[in-house]
């Protein structure tokens, strides 16, 4: 069973929602932003506030789903300004926003659906509100501590995983915390949960920087090789530059401003006969064996079961 | 008197309000922020929030010192934004942020902008929420419009008054609306300073208009032509292109997309011996007026008085 049957009806609400959310007066601006929603994804961010939700004993309510609805939006957002700024030409296996639209157009839909976002939190108390902008706040940080370590070869696991953490891990976080408090769950529940969606996102981002150098392009939907392209340093990747055979080489290939493909070939192809993936990988195992204790002291029920599968799915997954 | 004496303290709380909600772990995006908030500007969508909140009674609080300030962070972000999509090379006498910083920068510090404009109004109510996302949405959809007109010399003057709408008086239309909902203003006040704000910014974005092609770049704290060189269709430039004498001229001019910085000068001294600026200005003049008009029936006070003075100001203004 996957991951999401147990929330199936309700994920179907969201996408509704979604969809409706960035319905406005402009077509072509409801149209950049189907474009990118309507791609797909793995709707991992509205699946563990829904989750966490029910997890606590939440009812169904127009909150939770304009919640969920939400933390895709801003995801969606990001996702569009990222491309801008790292040049990713394929998205969800569709063309990046930008270069369908061009960027003058995806910077404003992606301002878009920040504000959409916002507007559908309007009936959220200040505590959600707190919470969802911190976590957004996050990410808007970890874009930081990233472009100030671009093109870094001596950069540290520390800091590849504040930038995991901010990227990825801490909206996540904020989606089941959130999802419980809404839930109405226990204080001790939010921090479970909480704790759940921060290790959950923590293994999710490293998995997804392991298939940037080892994944397959088809199964991905979108590009490879694309952080040592951009010169964005990853776990993966530092461990690579630590390998006593191979890691010199790839780390002065990766400083290189201007890279061929071939070079981007080469590096992956070098990567991959290092322990780089094996070792990022134990850590990501790492992550989600502490995401599923997190769960311990949660009610059993087919929602919690959803978020121990969806922590197996996130580190199994080849897309 | 200049029009915001009567509010300066409160404009002053506004002032550390922006600063301390820019403040974050990662001091450059702070920076960037305040290179874009301390360069200045005229303040007037919080000017105008504060006013009307006044105007009808409501007393100081921390509610809407928030929302004034928020008013201005999303119009940080918008302009931080816009540089980016239209090159402006100076902004408020400073460097543009994205000239300064870099593009990718600039565009997380935009994004960082407008969720902590949106963490400011945790604690609004759903009625507030929807009323500044929706001017919020105005401004993404009339960039659209604006871009599906880009070097059209047939442009007409309903869609040059819908760009302005959207890009400027809907989010004054807003702030003067929501400062007197959180005044507890009647309906029918919010509905006439609605209105007021609306027209005071369709006479402000006019006036802007104008000075892009007559004004003094020194007093102005940015470059002039720009909308001219980016083929971006204004009041002023419409009329000019129906000129009899240099209206064909400065048309076929102003849909190359290329343009010299000569072909610039040429240009706005061909717009200048037009009836071009004086037409524009007619209309200003006009919104302006009704804007006063608009005000009738709000209780007299030295707030009323304060916001009939701003739309003085916002037409006689040289920058």
């Amino acid at each position: 069973m996957p991951w999401d049957t147990p929330i199936s009806n309700e994920l179907e609400q969201v996408e509704a929602r979604i969809r409706s959310s960035v319905v406005c007066e402009e077509h072509l601006l409801t149209d950049i932003c189907y474009h990118v929603i309507g791609a797909g994804g793995k709707r991992i961010r509205p699946g563990v506030a829904l989750l966490s939700h029910m997890a606590v004993g939440g009812r169904q309510s127009d909150d939770i789903i304009n919640l969920a609805a939400s933390f895709e939006l801003i995801h969606s957002a990001t996702l569009i300004h990222d491309d801008i700024n790292d040049l990713g030409e394929i998205r969800r296996g569709r063309e990046a926003a930008y270069k369908k639209y061009g960027v003058q157009k995806a910077l404003i839909a992606g301002d878009f659906l920040f504000v959409r976002s916002f507007r559908l939190g309007g009936t959220w108390d200040g505590r959600v509100v707190q919470m969802v902008a911190d976590a957004a706040t996050a990410i808007a940080e970890s874009e930081i501590v990233q472009s100030a370590h671009e093109f870094d070869r001596s950069v540290t696991r520390a800091i590849c995983e504040k930038i995991i953490e901010g990227k990825t891990a801490k909206i996540i976080e904020a989606a089941a915390m959130v999802g419980a408090y809404l839930g109405k769950g226990s204080e001790d529940q939010l921090q479970k949960l909480g704790a759940y969606g921060l290790n959950l996102g923590m293994a999710f981002q490293i998995v997804d920087d392991i298939l940037d150098v080892d994944g397959d392009e088809s199964q991905l939907g979108k590009s490879k090789g694309i952080d040592f392209t951009d010169g964005k340093p990853t776990l993966p990747l530092m461990f690579a530059f630590k390998d006593p055979k191979s890691g010199r080489k790839l780390a002065k290939m990766f400083v290189k401003k201007e890279k061929t493909k071939h070079d981007v070939e080469e590096a992956l192809r070098l990567v991959s006969k290092t322990d780089a993936v094996a070792r990022s990988h134990k850590i990501a195992e790492e992550y989600k064996t502490k995401a599923i204790r997190n769960l311990k002291g949660i009610p059993d029920s087919v929602f919690k079961e959803s978020l121990s599968q969806l922590a197996d799915m996130v580190i199994s997954r080849r897309k």
